[in-house]
């Protein structure tokens, strides 16, 4: 409780930096020893200690998609050259094609060159091992993202372990998984909601190191690598799943609580320890397609957190623009371009 | 407290086993559906339930080495071949060599053919990668082993990403831990003190799904793949490490508790839940190096656990016998070689 009390003490500490300060996306590289925290400029929601802040998602992810044009400007202006971003898309799901659409226009914001490759539903493994081999082959393309979940038919480990690990901007490959696992390695990517989540942590002056982690679920694609990148910035990590008894027990122990699940509502209030710092990276449409509910249940956990990602509007836009970071990276690591270069 | 009597009762009732049951090596190809548990024949240490049972690994690994042998046998007698184990040992280090030595000799036991390459301790990052592309074209050695540690001037990372993943029996290589994090990935090899600390689980009747499991340490070696392995067979694991406040109150809710911190007697009774099963896999040698000390406290350990690895003849031998296991599975799918085949 104390601990919490000294987070919120940072952020609200941080009122007091100027504006002018301006925030860059955190980085990510040499995770074995964090950097030291970054301090957040003054926001509007810092404006009471005594209320939950909702972490703003997109406001972060906005100045991130700035910082990244200007980079991406200056590449351009230096060498000729952009970042550019392969994706490939299989089949007509309207969810896999908004978010295709989505990663696409936040590309063309920070001049990021997009190309997207359509097969149909009931194309050949061959079809789609091909495709991921041309963009393999492609020099403009500097990272490749296979839009998931693929037709049952299709196997998603054989076409993602074709993808170039120097592209794999989705961070999937079991090489940059293991990398990021391993103590004292460091994978090329960082799965993007987990590089987005820790990137909230730090913009909002959030602690890591010694504090009690408690991920829900352990998904390949964002509740794994996520206890995998906290363990790295040296939180106590516990992960919680189906099989476990009693998962409040756990939860309620958290200084930071991740959940990744896709059950609507699943944390309740008295799931929390008050104080905790809430990162809500459930999603889950209604029926009519129209609305977004996350894991945790908003209204009692906005009484008890002193942190909390809204859904819609909290790790979301933060996960797009760590794939725009990602995609970036590996441009520069492809022409071993840097900013002072 | 329950969960562990029920453990308890498990052992005591697997006491009305045949003494037939031929203890074989657990399988364990396919994690993501652990089989069901495997019964353990009756042994003298079931005598009393009141007591705790001490774990006897020297016993579990002779009877894995018989069952090897058997099978090396037939599949010399059927197909003319040999699993051959290839060992890069470096420089002068006396545990080094002993070590080496004992895995050496445990190879003769089970009929697997072993090479050594003993490299100077100032030998080149070059001639070492050499020895090690050399073992990778060897038809006849279908596992590679680089004895840890190397002398610090070689990168431990560059050597071992050069093991050919198919001979990685030590199971070090980014993508089979890649593979061991992943859901719904097989890892081709699984580190074997890992492997070796469920085998005994499994040996002794201890149901991992959904129990609480404590791993102190993240080491590469062993800490992080045995939180992994935990966690495919659906324990609820966090992992304790340096920067974790009191670790004592972590390890008190723990039902089974790994321990691999190097830091004699750790671990103290006060840490353990009463009825906890205890896996030592610390291992520190006096300073004259005649007597190894465990990271559990053994005395303390002893009225409080339910089951307790000794040190040592608790994982240790086990982990000799599973990298002979992996090594004859690396020869079984280099030559499709099956039992019944």
């Amino acid at each position: 409780m104390l601990e919490m009390r000294s987070i919120c003490w940072r952020i609200l500490c941080n009122r007091s930096f100027s504006s002018s300060v301006t925030p860059n996306c955190f980085p990510l590289v040499s995770l074995d020893r964090p950097h030291d925290i970054w301090h957040p400029p003054p926001t509007p929601h810092y404006n009471t200690h005594k209320k939950t802040v909702e972490i703003d998602g997109k406001s972060i992810a906005n100045d991130i998609k700035a910082t990244l044009a200007t980079e991406v400007n200056h590449m351009k202006n230096s060498i000729k050259k952009a970042p550019g971003l392969g994706v490939i898309l299989v089949g007509e799901r309207k969810d896999s094609r908004s978010f295709v659409r989505i990663k696409k226009k936040a590309c063309e914001e920070v001049g990021i060159t997009s190309v997207v490759v359509n097969l149909p539903e009931n194309c050949t493994e061959t079809e789609v091992l091909d495709a991921v081999s041309a963009l393999n082959n492609q020099e403009s393309v500097h990272g490749i993202l296979v839009q998931l979940p693929l037709p049952c038919h299709l196997s998603e480990q054989k076409i993602i372990n074709a993808v170039n690990v120097e592209k794999d901007v989705d961070g999937f490959h079991p090489v940059n998984v293991g990398n990021l696992a391993m103590t004292g390695r460091e994978p090329l990517f960082i799965p993007c909601a987990s590089r987005g989540c820790i990137e909230l942590l730090h913009r909002y002056g959030v602690e890591i190191i010694g504090r009690k982690a408690v991920v829900i679920g352990r998904s390949n694609i964002t509740g794994l690598p996520t206890s995998l990148l906290l363990q790295r910035h040296h939180a106590t990590v516990s992960v919680v799943h189906k099989f476990t008894k009693n998962p409040e027990e756990i939860t309620r122990e958290a200084d930071i609580l991740v959940s990744d699940v896709g059950v609507p509502n699943l944390v309740r209030g008295h799931w929390l320890k008050p104080g905790v710092v809430v990162i809500d990276m459930g999603s889950t449409l209604d029926s009519k397609g129209s609305h977004v509910t996350g894991d945790v249940c908003y209204e009692e956990a906005i009484v008890k957190a002193s942190l909390l990602t809204p859904v819609p509007g909290g790790v979301g836009p933060v996960t797009i623009s760590m794939l725009l970071c990602n995609t970036v990276e590996a441009a520069k690591r492809s022409y071993q371009w840097t900013e002072n270069s």
